[in-house]
């Protein structure tokens, strides 16, 4: 039989770096191309503890169909939590547990956006959310960034030349790919816009609570007096990735409609991981596990780029992020990064991203890469950046 | 703001139906709407002692990102499971662990049908599939149904009239909302339809693990030499709804564009549960576990039954389910179905579901509602089809 796959999943390609991050998966490999916490950042015991206490306690509760809305033990736990660390939450808005932040942004696309509406990301952006975008046959219309965020003057531009924009997806935290952090006045700006243009905005904000330097700055979200922005949080960097939970705050009409998504897409969450959130967010030190998972951060990111400093060319560039799992290397312009990349990880047994991953109009060339600091060990940290530098001082 | 929606997902309105169905969450009701497992058919020792022995022995494996394709132990012992017990998974076929079979059905449209395009499906169906179909804008034809399964000559009708058809929707055992069951003289002959008119069938199962009468027939999966059937199984009805895992085996090109979309729509499924879902396929006594689920359900339907013919006017039909969890109730001409069903609950606290929720054309008025026989204790059988038989012998 011939298959013949919608226009939307035909045009998600797999592309030319799909190669690389094959090869990263490779043992002898050091691996600088995830993006998954440290293994010693889970509190197995606590996670354990919970479970077993559940699973005897109340077992049908976590192995019963439930809400699709999700557990209301954790929406309310979540609620208080968004609204006292980062004032987020008017009465306008609403809460809904996801199956992971990316499902949030896949939901938010699905219920806002025809085939042909326009989304306006930074550039780059989080590749799981631009290949969710384009699962609908959106637009992706990518706007640079600076050090200190989204070039709001182009943002501006884009959004009165694409009438059709349904909503601007930031990750205002210590952005994937490039670690960098939106400055307040950009946040506001960002948001004077969308007011502006009526439009909506999605705030990514999957890094925040791992911020280990600098001083907190205010979400978009909490400034939201209109009804315009939908915030996306996840468990995956505090908790654990492997549960799938996050969760989904905006407007109550919004999350109406995302309810309505959510049951065509998988009914509810996992019920278990929704209870061991609940109790670990109303149990435990959460105060106390979010500074030990900085303290490794910190500890790590600190360690990569003083090996960085020591090791790489004078020519690479590199952002210092103040939290998040990244750093964002740019190559001077007479190297081939696609290149450099490949003989990292074939001759040298090193694996980084490709810039290429992240951009919003794909095959347009890039001069950088991604590292990622969370899931190496001290030691790989440690080679993984010597073996980049020899690579770097050879070609830069 | 005014929001503004996508068309697919302003589609999909609340409906009439809602108002009962929330009423059915009354503790005072006695609800025969779900379509839940009965809570003493949750293994829930063995998961609890799974559960403990995992997150002792391999947290980070059960807590980290993981491979979207699914936990590779799970995928290998499902494609044995499947193999030995139905005869399902040829060479061409791969198999995907998803986040219930709702997911799976959701991604098979999600791959492969563009806005506009036919789906044909059994009329009445299960509304989850319905809704998903709907969210992505496209075609849906019902074909009425015999005793037997789908009438197979309008199904050819409908394929000769919409060449835009992308795939054949079914359940073939003891169907969600009917209990019917397909004959085996039909699942050939689907089969044939759509190799002749080279369409896809999604073979939707999650209730062939329980057939507590009659013998089983050969799923339409293992009669695919074509590469033509997508295969979608479940846990929910055999271990745990509440944890959220099912499979899709299909065509391996289709696998990988599965992928590719669950990627997009929440990366993997919950680690924890897929573990668990494979130590108890694996070191456990299933056949046992499905013999004492088959019984148990068995009980229950025998139960309803016998009630039925005793308090039932014998101006209502019904099915006689052979498995499964419903009853097909099909009142006279002269009833009004909805004034029935909002009677039942409103002034005898009995809740059933009106069979509009699951015609394929909205607002299709049908005669028929749906009575669920695996949650409601026996006591809640025995006094709920009472006050369900005063009733039609007061209106039939």
């Amino acid at each position: 039989m011939k298959y013949n796959f919608s226009d939307r999943i035909s045009a998600l390609q797999p592309s030319a770096i799909r190669e690389i991050l094959k090869m990263s998966s490779d043992p002898q490999v050091i691996s600088l191309a995830a993006g998954n916490p440290a293994p010693e950042a889970f509190p197995t015991q606590a996670i354990a503890d919970i479970s077993k206490q559940v699973l005897e306690q109340n077992p049908i509760g976590a192995l019963q169909y439930s809400l699709t809305e999700g557990y209301p033990a954790l929406r309310n736990s979540m609620k208080d939590f968004t609204f006292n660390q980062y004032g987020i939450g008017k009465e306008f808005d609403e809460l809904i547990i996801v199956s992971g932040a990316q499902q949030g942004i896949e939901l938010t696309c699905k219920v806002l956006c025809n085939e042909g509406d326009t989304i306006i990301c930074e550039n780059p952006s989080f590749i799981g959310s631009l290949n969710s975008f384009r699962s609908y046959n959106t637009n992706l219309v990518g706007i640079e960034m600076a050090d200190d965020g989204i070039n709001t003057d182009e943002l501006e531009k884009a959004l009165a030349s694409h009438p059709n924009t349904k909503f601007i997806y930031v990750i205002p935290n210590f952005q994937n790919p490039t670690g960098k952090t939106m400055s307040y006045e950009k946040r506001k700006r960002v948001y004077e816009l969308a007011k502006e243009y009526q439009v909506m905005i999605l705030e990514d904000n999957p890094y925040g609570d791992l911020r280990f330097e600098g001083e907190d700055l205010p979400s978009i979200k909490s400034m939201d007096t209109e009804g315009l922005v939908i915030y996306v949080g996840s468990f995956s960097k505090v908790l654990s990735p492997g549960m799938r939970v996050g969760y989904l705050i905006a407007p109550q009409d919004v999350i109406g409609k995302v309810v309505v998504a959510k049951q065509c897409a998988d009914v509810h969450s996992n019920m278990l991981a929704q209870i061991i959130c609940e109790k670990f967010m109303t149990s435990y030190d959460i105060e106390g596990h979010l500074n030990r998972l900085k303290e490794i951060y910190k500890h790590k990111c600190t360690l990569m780029l003083s090996e960085m400093d020591r090791h790489f060319a004078s020519s690479v560039h590199y952002t210092r992020p103040q939290g998040g799992l990244f750093i964002w290397c740019t190559l001077p312009d007479h190297v081939d990064m696609i290149d450099f990349c490949k003989r990292a990880v074939t001759d040298y047994k090193v694996a980084v991203v490709p810039g290429s991953a992240f951009t919003v109009e794909e095959g347009v060339p890039t001069q950088s890469f991604r590292i990622n600091f969370s899931t190496p060990t001290d030691e790989q940290i440690v080679k993984g950046i010597e073996i980049l530098g020899k690579i770097t001082q050879e070609l830069c």
